[in-house]
């Protein structure tokens, strides 16, 4: 299978498998030139490896794995799914990202000494695990004040962490700026990252035997849940392996919803500062925001905000459930409860929300919540 | 397919399904009358509810299932394997357990009001989650001093959570005074709980094409995880799917270590405090250790002691490889170390070890670790 990396702007390509960022400022973008075929598919594997196939820039000794992907789908009321992200090796879907990320690094790159990332978060965290795994270095750049369960996770994994005083560019910035033998490797930005997020569209195809939902709420920050995933329906949408997309709900929170105001038309400034329970959905303006909005616009796509109050109630209602998770990942179920709520889908449509972080790794829940 | 539930040391018979202890004063326990097949797995299944026709007492309209289980199988060496069984929906794999005893008492008694349990860990939060799933109540029994991670968890799923003064047993006691409607179901005691973790043999000797390991590792508490690997072992080898049965290691931290000792027939005075990193193994007398040495030893068993420092470097390998778990988790990757330098087993062996609870449990983590 054949692939290239190019621009999602411009439409340059990618000289270097290091290249992380195209010459006009834009993000790359991974395109496939062949089609999905069920029979590709290895079955025998339970990880989202069952794809490998799909990733011709991944070479099968070079995979590294902690077990990451297939994981359940689960009925909840005659037409309301959720797929359960969270049940992955460090806790969050980030981990489909890293492991395809760092395996085709690893595939193209001979000499990798270690990567470096700016997150303090579940990105942070998986990047982590995954170097971890792989036996290489990680230097993780994170906010001063960045703190919790996930930095304790980050520290675990045996990762270098840099605090860095000053704004979220700023932080990034310093990431950026690698040593020798290291490589930058956002996950905002690598393409290779977001790539990963693929498997969740197929998985989902898979277990519900190729018939689709008619909506699909995700929670939305930086934007590779909703590329990569959008990118997975397309492929197998464009192979003739699914005949119809479904509508993709983008789900941001009333203070960082960049998404939803530019799909709108709308002015969107941030608030001075973020305080939100939905802790992990921070970027108020992330590299990926064009591709964002013209996607949604090119596939029928919609966004939606939540307010704090009813992040609180879907979170609650999810746990009183047995979905235990992260607020951040309420905020789909949240955009969910309000669509039905405001009849812009109804009980007769079916509906899957994505849940992606563990509620065990949230530190506002141990302080606010109960 | 029919079975039975006997007492484990009288083999009476017992009487209703809200019976959990024999008037011998010992456990029940499930036997099965009928042998594994494998064309009766529902291949389909991504969850442990995959093995349903080896579970007679469930009705399958009544399974309470959060996706539980098919947990990842991940060979770290030449002919080493780690069972991440801490992916599972509360981060534990006492969620086999409780996905098989609230599904098999909601198929035989049809009015339930509630589930009556004591424990303020991993179990505690199973029982709770699958509660809520099924739309019933919980009553959770703690000791006084209970909190951290896993109450806050417990308390999430919407559990009664009261605290009891005085010793294990005087929890215990106050949870076995139910009220009209409520069922105790303390997994330490309960048959069908632990039957639940027969669905581990099955889902490794599934996954390694019933080709079984020479030798499993197991963190050993209350023994359910024990016992119920061992019935499912014993099923398999039984029914003629396997031809070996691999050297099961009970492994126990120094200071508890019941089932250590009576298999050596050496005494054992548990500490007056018990104060060790792996705070999920504290059962100084738990119900089935007549059962555990007798099985163990009719098994070829093995049983294995690590000190604190042990523990703690095996976490923290474990980590740094990228597998964060609770450092009770960790116990059984000791036991396997501590094996290999001491030359119970080699290199050449085929092990498994299996992890069954994700570190971002850990309270103690917090504190001491970093």
């Amino acid at each position: 299978m054949s692939f290239s990396v190019i621009c999602s702007r411009c439409s340059n390509y990618r000289r270097m498998a290091t290249e992380w960022k195209c010459s006009c400022g834009a993000p790359f973008k991974v395109v496939l030139q062949e089609k999905f075929k069920k029979e590709k598919i290895i079955r025998s594997n339970r990880s989202l490896w069952r794809y490998f196939h799909f990733f011709p820039y991944v070479r099968k000794e070079k995979i590294v794995s902690l077990g990451e992907g297939w994981t359940p789908l689960v009925r909840v009321k005659e037409n309301l799914w959720f797929k359960l992200d969270y049940l992955m090796p460090t806790g969050s879907f980030k981990d489909r990202g890293s492991s395809v990320l760092i395996s085709g690094l690893l595939s193209e790159i001979s000499e990798v000494s270690g990567i470096s990332e700016d997150s303090s978060g579940n990105a942070g965290a998986s990047i982590s695990a995954y170097c971890a795994r792989a036996g290489i270095k990680s230097k993780i750049y994170v906010p001063e004040k960045a703190s919790g369960q996930k930095m304790l996770q980050i520290l675990s994994y045996g990762a270098q962490v840099f605090k860095v005083r000053g704004s979220r560019e700023e932080v990034s910035k310093k990431a950026q700026e690698v040593d020798e033998g290291y490589i930058y490797a956002g996950h905002a930005w690598h393409p290779y990252f977001r790539d990963g997020i693929r498997t969740l569209a197929y998985e989902i195809a898979e277990q519900t035997r190729w018939k689709n939902f008619d909506y699909v709420y995700l929670p939305v920050s930086s934007g590779t849940l909703l590329l990569g995933f959008m990118d997975g329906e397309k492929h197998m949408y464009d192979s003739g392996i699914i005949d119809s997309i479904p509508r993709v709900v983008a789900s941001q929170t009333t203070q960082v919803s960049p998404v939803y105001h530019k799909l709108r038309n709308l002015p969107y400034s941030p608030p001075l500062e973020v305080n939100t329970v939905a802790d992990a959905l921070v970027s108020t303006n992330p590299p990926l925001l064009e591709e964002m909005v013209n996607t949604l616009k090119a596939m029928n796509g919609d966004a939606e905000v939540v307010s704090e109050e009813e992040i609180l109630n879907a979170h609650n209602l999810l746990a009183k459930s047995g979905f235990y998770v992260e607020p951040s990942s309420a905020v789909a179920f949240a955009a969910y409860l309000k669509h039905l709520r405001e009849g812009t889908t109804n009980k007769n449509k079916r509906a899957l929300v994505v849940l992606t972080g563990i509620g065990l790794k949230s530190q506002l829940l141990n302080e606010n919540y109960l």
